[in-house]
């Protein structure tokens, strides 16, 4: 096969029987697609036989958002099939195993996760992941730290960051994330019954300068190959095992950036838990787990990172007395801010998460958001005054209980 | 022609002749290699009836260097003659017109500026350049704004970054500047007068700190398009105009590396007076003329950098009130951190400036290195506190003074 078309269901049987030693000649093979049909075509094949499956993931040369079609480059494709074989090799059993791609059809066979769920869907059931912290902190940790200019040649280094420029992926962040919430924009959306808080984010010129500062750093700073988009529909979970998939924004990037998303999407999930869990007692326990896991994904990726350094740290200025400390202190810092800015953006920009989204009580439903947007905001305006993971704590529980002002 | 071979003066001249419609018939013409043979060959062309005269610069597939040699990429040459085209463009009359170029032959033929002397060189005669820093401020301000994210199209500058990927280069700077100075290195290179000095280098932890964080912002800020080397001997100059030349270091990376390179030259040919001028008045007189200078740099860069962005600033984020006094604050800051650096290793690594070297009176000369060391420590370690241009001139007061200790 080759020059690009999305595939047909017969089609992408057809290439796995072909190109994969995983189905025989006797297999009888099944054919799904599940993907949701906005930027790729994700095909779940099964041979009913030897029940062996694997995922065929297709890119779409669009993103449908509201209605239109945003033209997207292929290649995001081809970047994501080199980041999965990528973190494979430098976090072993993290992602899904590729089996075979196709750069020209913007195609990949890979790993079918499906014993996992997506860790959304997870903790909106109220499941419990008491490994997920470890487990993430330390994909984190090992991807970031590998990828940086702490472990890698500089030249060898700089030619990743080439061969990883990834602009279309880049200007859905740059405007969704770091433009638009913070002014009228046609793809903002959010409920009527909190105008006065999408107003107070466009005039909020404190707000905005920090803004502003986070996204010059993640518009300049090549300092690792991120995920881009480590949220918690990225997932894939089971209580005893985490694997990260969907790498297609992954660009040369502020390490806090990944942090960010993972400690987003955890807080989210948070001010989202009275619209899922009955009785004030095991709302407030759920709180606590949920705060712990937050704490503790900093924790252990923070414990991971500083014991890599210390093994293989290859930077010969880097090994001087202090420069660890002061390196860490700057990605809790932007960690931080990442984590307020991407919550912003769920609660009055375009995406939103559905943690919150299908609570049905509009009350609870609006408490949530405006909590959300309260935590935000305390973590991006006191981002540069951070300097431990209690600061941090204590910037969202003051949020969570009102103690800053909401205008 | 094709395929790469370093030309001999007859190829260099068939070459001009061939291509310019500058050489007629009639033209007679004279090659002459003026370069130093190090990096380049550099053919200066002259038809003796017209007089119009030509540069065929041509880079080598090495550098020579304490006698062995460092391979180093041809396409450097590319970087530099699309860099000259587009500084021509965004700063008319800055630097060299290019007329033709061959990318195979890693071969530009430009402007001739013979009219003009190498900067070093004219200030070591003891000229005076009073449009000099107006003409590199704005020179600074224009090339940079105008490749940052502040005025570009971000995708567009994502696919800029990616063209100007400059490992080679960009390893020259990375060792020689942010690492060598700092330890043994049998590239090091100063007098047994200053091994004290060079002790005290390699043993300053406070000293190491703050290179390593300017290290890692060098490796990893893609913040515009710098020239990358832009010290005295890359300038050409008379009292009325100044060229720059040689942006074979081009890369994007932080605009503080670039006025740094200028402030530290003009700072090391600041400590060479005494070697240079006679009599007490006179040499207080020329100082004083290269602080204000190096005052002047500074100010008349920051003027016209926000005078480009209150007209010109396409980022909507970068609006925000209080966001350019941040973002130009930051950049006096970085500018210090690498005019001292800068300074540290002209004085104890492998390449040295004339300036200092060629004073005949040895104490005089250790004299020199030691306040270069002195200053450019003093700015080092306290880049980060910077608030303006006076606290800058102050370290550098301070520290030509002696109040601050040499260990």
């Amino acid at each position: 096969m080759s020059s690009y078309h999305p595939l047909t269901l017969d089609e992408a049987m057809q290439l796995s029987r072909t190109v994969l030693d995983l189905f025989d000649a006797n297999s009888e093979l099944t054919c799904q697609e599940i993907g949701d049909g906005n930027l790729n075509l994700v095909f779940h094949i099964t041979d009913t036989n030897s029940r062996n499956s694997v995922i065929v993931k297709q890119a779409l040369p669009y993103a449908k958002i509201v209605g239109e079609s945003w033209p997207l480059s292929l290649d995001r494709a081809r970047i994501e099939r080199e980041i999965l074989q990528e973190e494979y090799r430098i976090c072993p059993g993290s992602v899904p195993q590729v089996y075979y791609y196709d750069d020209e059809l913007a195609l990949t066979i890979m790993e079918d996760l499906s014993d996992h769920v997506i860790m959304r869907k997870g903790l909106i059931e109220g499941n419990h992941y008491p490994l997920f912290s470890k487990h993430i902190g330390e994909f984190m940790a090992r991807t970031l730290f590998y990828t940086s200019d702490l472990a890698m040649d500089q030249s060898l280094k700089k030619e990743k960051v080439k061969k990883f420029v990834n602009p279309d992926q880049c200007k859905i962040t740059e405007d969704l994330i770091f433009e638009e919430p913070y002014r009228f924009s046609e793809r903002n959306n959010y409920s009527p019954s909190i105008e006065d808080e999408a107003e107070a984010l466009r005039t909020d010129h404190e707000l905005h300068l920090e803004i502003a500062i986070l996204r010059e750093k993640f518009l300049t700073q090549a300092q690792a190959l991120l995920h881009g988009d480590l949220h918690t529909g990225s997932i894939f979970i089971t209580p005893e095992s985490t694997k990260v998939i969907d790498p297609e924004f992954a660009y040369y990037g502020p390490i806090g950036f990944d942090i960010g998303a993972i400690l987003a999407n955890l807080l989210l999930h948070y001010v989202s838990v009275p619209g899922w869990v009955r009785g004030e007692a095991a709302v407030s326990a759920r709180e606590e787990e949920l705060l712990l896991m937050v704490q503790n994904v900093w924790t252990e990726f923070e414990r991971s990172f500083c014991e890599l350094w210390d093994q293989d740290v290859q930077d010969y200025m880097a090994r001087t007395k202090g420069y660890q400390e002061f390196y860490v202190a700057k990605l809790l810092q932007d960690s931080a801010g990442y984590a307020g800015s991407k919550m912003i953006r769920r609660i009055v920009g375009l995406a939103h998460v559905a943690d919150i989204d299908t609570i049905n009580d509009e009350t609870i439903r609006e408490q949530a958001e405006r909590k959300a947007l309260s935590i935000g905001k305390n973590l991006v305006k006191n981002h540069r005054k951070i300097t431990s993971i209690t600061d941090f704590m204590n910037l969202v529980i003051d949020a969570s209980k009102g103690k800053v002002g909401q205008r």
